[in-house]
């Protein structure tokens, strides 16, 4: 029988501007990666966000990014080695910290924005992270995109991981993800995003629009908050994971993905 | 036998800008109270100033402060109760993950600048300092400004704490520091502050320039490290008890603040 | 024949964090005040909101608030009266130059939250604010709240000036604000609202709930953008007041509030 | 008569952290670059450091960064074309202010750290910093490493300009600076260094250890302010030029660098 974790982006307000649809994602997901404060969050939003993933059961992630709260993380900053091993571990304790202030723990890690673009482009860059998130937490389970350098890194280090695919992007061939600009890169209508998640998790690999499947760890699915459009496509894929009898949980492997 | 713990804030620089004579003070310290990258600090310099504790075996605190990096976290901002909890939490957290990558523990936690002058007028805003790292680190040992609400606090709580007074300041017959505008209210001189400190530990009270002594838990000393005055002093408050064969040691109390 | 302002505040959002319905409200007001990227607002955020502004004819305001992005600027916060003067006069700074590189330029200054409330409390504070802003550009005209410490120090000042009334606020017998906790405080009708905004402009004069009416500069009303109410609101007053034949209009005044 | 400029990079501290030695250099330079509070500085520091050129009669230059106060700037961060004008822009109209303020003006712009290092070497984005420069302060004086492309865009835009030279900095054949790691890279003698910068004050060219002259506006001489070498050659080489007849000014050019 199939298991399969439903994921998404949570906690990135801050102050009191409100981002996402955090209320009806905890209703679809099994994981919740949390900003920490540093691109988005704030102490405040940390412990609302984990307090109502612990009420429905729902895996806290620390969900680190670069220290730029105007762009989001999603701009790229070089960072020495070091920079960039502290800068995680701060965002992973601070995390750790609200998390059990919110009656639960952080289970998994995930990197954001460019800090995770950066990642699953330079396997040295992602080593440099994980293996500073396992100085401060040896047990926490890295949630790497599926056939990148995050998933090499992760399995040189040997941390307990869990591999991601997306809902709603198009794979190519080599499994990156087909340009945004180029037609039916996006997946917009729910019920085709749901039949491909299905299909992937199905065949335990990332199936491109072109080209032979690529074997993966399919222990995750990516689901979007932002936009009626992506709540959709979150609840068609919970709705068909369910209708298929593959068991939606957060993943709890320790040593390798699911092991 | 009497024993007394040396403590002084460190790892106040930030980014190239350094600030304190952290090297000189570790050698002097018992206790190193580390700023949580708010009002100063960073987690490069909290990795660097924690490896240096743990290479002297100097005991670790974390420094919480208001999120105010221009003013040093020195004046007063006006917070709600959860939100003060959350920034106290977030900085706790922080702390220990560095540490943790750092290899040692945080062992105490005091309040820094406008946020500790405020907790030690407050009774209510130091429990809820307190009771909020509790709910991070029931272990933690919250230093307090003896005789001041922030005792009282962490009494109410029951939190393991310990009791500091200040080496170089002199105190009205209330337990309050004198006003800085006043003559004699801060010692300049090594030798007197020495003296003074001595005087206070062995009695276990606090010492009012004038009115009688005020019974309170001598169990850390706070010293300074920006300016060659206060390195002096810190050096001759440390050579004076070594001398009078107090032992110096990081406080370790479980129930209490020594117990 | 009466003349009247209608000013909100815009320019809220930061990086991808929408705040309000500024394109909505910039159909219905005469002056935007803009945040100047210390509480709100970005330089990417400002330059849009300014060529928003300038595209419509409304006039452009600094609007500047305390270094305090969580907390939106509603935070009080103690500074040294040198240090207050800076940050006013930084952002308003910042605001001239968005302003010039939008094809427009700043014609007020309107202090935000914590910082307005302050001032409206105390003359000196506002004193501080308001000359640090004319030291930086004499002919900004100062948005100030009637009857309050902030007109008092505009006209000690001689600072060209506009008193301001709230749409959606009912007043006490001594011109402040009925607390929000009373029933009444707060008008959600629009056309309660634009009715008392229509007698105040007539009378000139703030109409507490009880008592006499308070004879005040009603130069400019505060209308808000956030929430459907509002925005409706804001409709309303502005519907009205072209109805009874009352021009809206920026104010312009140089010297003396209408000048 | 030759005339030359000397500027140093000033206004670095943060809150109560010092950093450079610029009451020093102010005797020394006749241009300072004075950091815009997002990289490095704040208002209050920029006030003071203001109010000290104007009582020099040294020339006060904007000198924008990255918002990115840990790293100082340093740190390569990759904007959006629009979010780079806009971040030029809002420091340029705070450091006019803060000038006005001081009793003085903003004569010239220069670009700080990374940023400088980015429009060194491309043209597009020196274009859109100096370009966003001028849409705020056409008469702007734009200071630029000669014989790079910060020159070249400084030239298509038709800027008032001035070209720089380092004092301490050794040139390849092509004009970039021989690589910090190379034997003789950097200048530490400063009777060497002040005869350099006479050689190519005289030459108007830029003199490689190996390889031709390359002709260069040689307008000013960027000097530094940090560690004692650093001072002993601001003096020695403001004292050699003095010795050698030539004249130190601000430079003043508004067509052209000096035309």
């Amino acid at each position: 029988m199939k298991t399969v974790d439903l994921n998404a982006d949570m906690g990135e307000s801050f102050g009191p501007r409100v981002m996402g649809q955090d209320a009806a994602l905890l209703e679809v997901v099994t994981s919740a990666n949390v900003a920490c404060g540093l691109h988005a969050g704030d102490p405040d939003v940390m412990a609302a966000t984990m307090s109502g993933a612990v009420a429905r059961g729902v895996g806290i992630g620390a969900h680190p990014g670069f220290a730029d709260l105007q762009g989001f993380g999603r701009r790229r900053i070089h960072l020495p080695e070091a920079t960039l091993r502290h800068l995680v571990q701060y965002q992973l304790g601070a995390a750790q910290a609200m998390a059990r202030a919110s009656g639960g723990r952080v289970r998994h890690l995930k990197l954001h924005g460019a800090l995770s673009n950066m990642a699953s482009e330079d396997e040295g860059l992602a080593r440099a992270c994980y293996g500073a998130a396992r100085e401060v937490a040896p047990e926490v389970i890295v949630m790497v995109l599926a056939a990148t350098a995050q998933q090499r890194a992760a399995e040189a280090l040997n941390c307990p991981r869990a591999g991601e695919i997306f809902a709603d992007r198009a794979y190519n061939a080599d499994a990156t993800l087909v340009d945004r600009s180029r037609p039916g890169a996006v997946i917009h209508d729910p019920e085709e995003a749901a039949t491909r998640v299905v299909r992937m998790v199905r065949a335990g690999a990332i199936l491109p629009d072109e080209g032979a499947p690529i074997p993966a760890p399919v222990d995750t699915v990516c689901l979007h908050g932002d936009g009626a459009t992506a709540l959709a496509i979150a609840r068609a894929v919970r709705a068909r994971l369910e209708a298929e009898g593959i068991t939606l949980a957060a993943f709890s492997g320790r040593r390798g993905r699911f092991a």
